[in-house]
């Protein structure tokens, strides 16, 4: 399985520029205080569509449209996240987008891909409407996480904080699918092996990079324990960002190779965390994006003292139902 | 009364220099299509202490060491951020601080309090307790707003988003006791009198500002009404940080002299807007910060399509027991 070069995440940046938004590594000192760390948080709760997604879906078409043109319209399976970055960036090209989304769907992420200018198909067989939808009308399947355009335009953010200061001794990602530590993950490493290396990424010492799932949806935990693509139970977390059903060929290679480790935190964690993170950064994010700060809390992840440690903000969109929660 | 001058302002502006958080000034492009308007946000729930207290209580205490040397302590009366904000400003100088607080102050600020290393005296009567603690220990009282250092610290918030692009046709501020509109307009006002002015803050035509104050808590706007500093009612609202109990001497007179219009918007539309405000900008904001939106959707503030238009987020301190009701 090929990684995703230092070329292939250039060209994601150039396609990118001026179209997401270059969001803040913002520093937290005191959360880092508090961990003894030089703590620093990357803000894509502050992307346009409230996620990280909207990169990697944003390259993912424009590259094909390089390649091959603009399709028909485009479509996409996702309980969120995925979707309404899949709605912007048909938009944006006036292509029309369907979104099938699991009937369980959050209403205000349904209402997020409508407001993007999505149509919605609430359905179970998520993969097989697209897939019906993609062979009758010609539109292009986006997929939300296995796939190198996808994990090059998330390699933007590594990219990105590697340009905000020095080089971070600790980089913690949350994992869904996986997509987003695979291309933090190939960008940090790629810039490890020198600007005049080989456009290969390369596994270098110099940052740790550690992801973090739920225990209770560790689809790429499980994958690396096991070699099984799809876990035993139905992934279901209070970060149900992270809920992916199964484990990527591409982003578990990346993974495998490019990763330092990937730890799992527990429920009751997330909660304590991302109020801790939503208190201390003053912004509103996702249980997803808490996980990382759950796994410090947790002392599933340790640094020496001062250690500059950036924590990756996956994203923003939460429902007032999921911060009732909190009390 | 004299109002703050351009060189009161100047000077806060460099004694502060470093010393608090330069906050971003952001687009909004969702909320501004919502209200046909070019609407950006002034983040000041990412100042230190999460509120702009922290300019005004950081002014005044550097103004008072510059003219008189350090007092043997501070001490203030505050619901939460201003008390925060007197401790964080007094640990600076390692000076101990006592805030007084009401007995139902939230817990989460009377937390906030003792994190900055500030006493807490729960009591109901504030000043007395603190005119108490001045007498005995010597210890400098630290007015919430009613003082011309604090509202120059204010004016740091309109300098500031003066600088990050073109004069707005139209700026909005949350009103408790007025200290920050107050400096806002001071601000703004002494732009517009030019470079080469006078340096006494003057009206201007250029720009509308606009003061939003809970009909629960409305000292301001009761003031300017009636002529009386105290409500007849107690202020309360779901916007804690506005339930300010008196109109101030001073900021009274730079509302009547410098501000256009103060309005005063419901509780539902506050909540309304607070959920709003949130999941479109992806900041944490207390509700006092979401007056200004609530005032544009009930149509209390109409401005031509596409002006500028800024809403000050005064700050971010909100307890899990709030969020809750959002749900």
């Amino acid at each position: 399985m090929r990684l995703i070069s230092a070329d292939d995440i250039a060209a994601a940046q150039r396609r990118l520029a001026g179209r997401v938004v270059r969001t803040p590594l913002m520093p937290c000192p005191r959360l880092g205080d508090a961990h003894g760390l030089d703590l620093w948080v990357k803000a894509e709760n502050l992307q346009h569509t409230g996620s990280f997604k909207a990169r990697g879906a944003m390259n993912a078409l424009l590259a094909l449209v390089e390649r091959a043109g603009a399709p028909a319209g485009l479509t996409a399976f996702s309980a969120g996240n995925h979707g309404m970055a899949v709605a912007w960036a048909g938009r944006t090209f006036g292509l029309p987008t369907v979104v099938c989304m699991p009937p369980h769907a959050v209403p205000a992420k349904i209402a997020a891909v409508r407001r993007y200018g999505g149509e919605v198909v609430l359905t179970e067989d998520l993969l097989g409407t697209c897939e019906t939808l993609a062979a009758e009308r010609g539109y292009h399947l986006l997929p939300p996480y296995d796939n190198p355009d996808v994990i090059a335009g998330q390699a933007t953010v590594g990219r990105e904080l590697l340009a905000d200061g020095p080089p971070p001794g600790l980089v913690l990602v949350p994992v869904g699918g996986g997509g987003l530590i695979s291309g933090v993950a190939a960008a940090l490493r790629a810039a490890a092996s020198g600007p005049t290396g080989s456009t290969e990424p390369q596994a270098g010492p110099a940052t740790r990079i550690v992801g973090v799932e739920p225990v209770t949806a560790n689809a790429i935990g499980h994958a690396l324990r096991t070699g099984e693509a799809t876990p035993p139970q139905r992934p279901r977390s209070m970060a149900d960002g992270l809920a992916a059903p199964f484990a990527g060929r591409h982003t578990l290679a990346h993974v495998r190779a490019l990763v330092d480790e990937v730890v799992e935190v527990r429920e009751d964690d997330i909660r304590d965390a991302w109020w801790e993170l939503m208190d201390a950064t003053k912004l509103l994010v996702e249980p997803a994006a808490a996980v990382t700060l759950a796994a410090l809390r947790a002392g599933l992840v340790s640094a020496a003292p001062g250690t500059r440690t950036v924590l990756v903000l996956s994203g923003g969109n939460v429902s007032p139902a999921a911060l009732s929660t909190l009390a």
